[in-house]
């Protein structure tokens, strides 16, 4: 596993500091970011929440946690000319792209990441309206998920922290 | 309405807490999270500065913010084929689609939920460099609108605030 | 130059607050309101930790940096309709006419813009695991970066900071 990437289990310094993240983007290269701030938040001794929510819910969704796709659609970081971007199998090609370059990084999947993030003390929370708006219920997400709560819910518990909107 | 989605006027407690938005995107799903968020923490007692700058603008532009619309191109949480969605009439359809999602659960139109905000005490403000770059003045912006201040100003006001920037 | 952009030379005034921009898009329109907002709390006496880490790296690598670009595809505030936003020459043109937009309001291009945030006291951080991600090491990188470092840091580093993620 990467340097970058060490799980923080038995981690008990408490700093008093709370991370809140909000994960709103269900694409591959967007749910990696919270991923990672929050191992390193919660090795540093941080309380983290992460509040998945509008198209981030696909990160929690048993159907599609496992098959979240990247797309240089739109993004000229990719250097892909804004033609060529939306063939078929260009989502395919850049998902595999991706996927490979974390994996050669010891960077965990999207399912073990949640895992580790879970067995390190981050709280995993889904977003209500997101849930009523997709028809889901808790039976549908990611066994670690603690439950499903409103904004107001998730505003209360983040007295206090850092917040992140990814 | 919602339950998600509860008026906070007349919540007069003052938890001291503040919680500043910065509203950067113009897309119809990228609006609700900083309404939804915002009217959250405003039940909480919360103060609530939102600052529309960048293509959020289009939020607070009388001549667009009654038609924001949304796009799944570039947005693979949509599932819908990458070479699909820059079609003719997909805007229209997905942005039809959002809106009946979120009329079904009663959260209110972009104005109306705006109205809402503000009411309830959320404070509005444009930024000055965006309302130069569109060659917009106050009166071109929705009329809860504040007052048009530069990024030093914003700063300057969100001393001891949570941040987020969507 | 613009009121916008002060240069905060000299600003001596230590105001204990610190903000944290964490900024993971690589497109020239999502590079500004980091640079803008960075720079409008250098002049309030704010320290200023910009993390560059994702897509957020082209705007540091030397041969990128100079280049950024912006594409309206996905981008429903832009008004274009999405069949013709991905076609050959429309990228180049709207990045054209973003620059033009900023040149005309004084706004620094990119790597200026970098010098003048590091002139005025801001640290400039690279994302190790994006260094690896992409095979790039510090001298490939702009030189004002003050250093590569991992996550775990740059959490250490933001003990008591306002944050965004942009």
């Amino acid at each position: 596993m990467s340097d970058m990437i060490v799980p923080s289990f038995g981690n008990d310094e408490d700093t008093g500091r709370k991370l809140a993240i909000i994960c709103s983007k269900g694409s591959l290269d967007m749910a990696y970011p919270a991923f990672i701030l929050g191992n390193a938040a919660l090795g540093e001794g941080i309380a983290v929440d992460l509040f998945f929510t509008f198209w981030g819910f696909d990160i929690i969704n048993k159907k599609t946690m496992d098959h979240l796709k990247f797309s240089p659609v739109g993004n000229t970081a990719t250097h892909m000319p804004a033609a060529l971007s939306p063939l078929p199998g260009v989502t395919s090609f850049a998902t595999h792209s991706l996927k490979k370059s974390l994996t050669e990084l010891d960077v965990p999947e999207v399912r073990d990441f949640l895992g580790l993030l879970k067995d390190s003390g981050a709280n995993i929370w889904a977003c209500q309206l997101s849930a009523d708006m997709n028809h889901l219920v808790k039976e549908d997400l990611y066994e670690g998920v603690d439950a499903i709560i409103n904004a107001s819910a998730f505003i209360e518990m983040t007295d206090g922290a850092q917040l992140l909107f990814i």
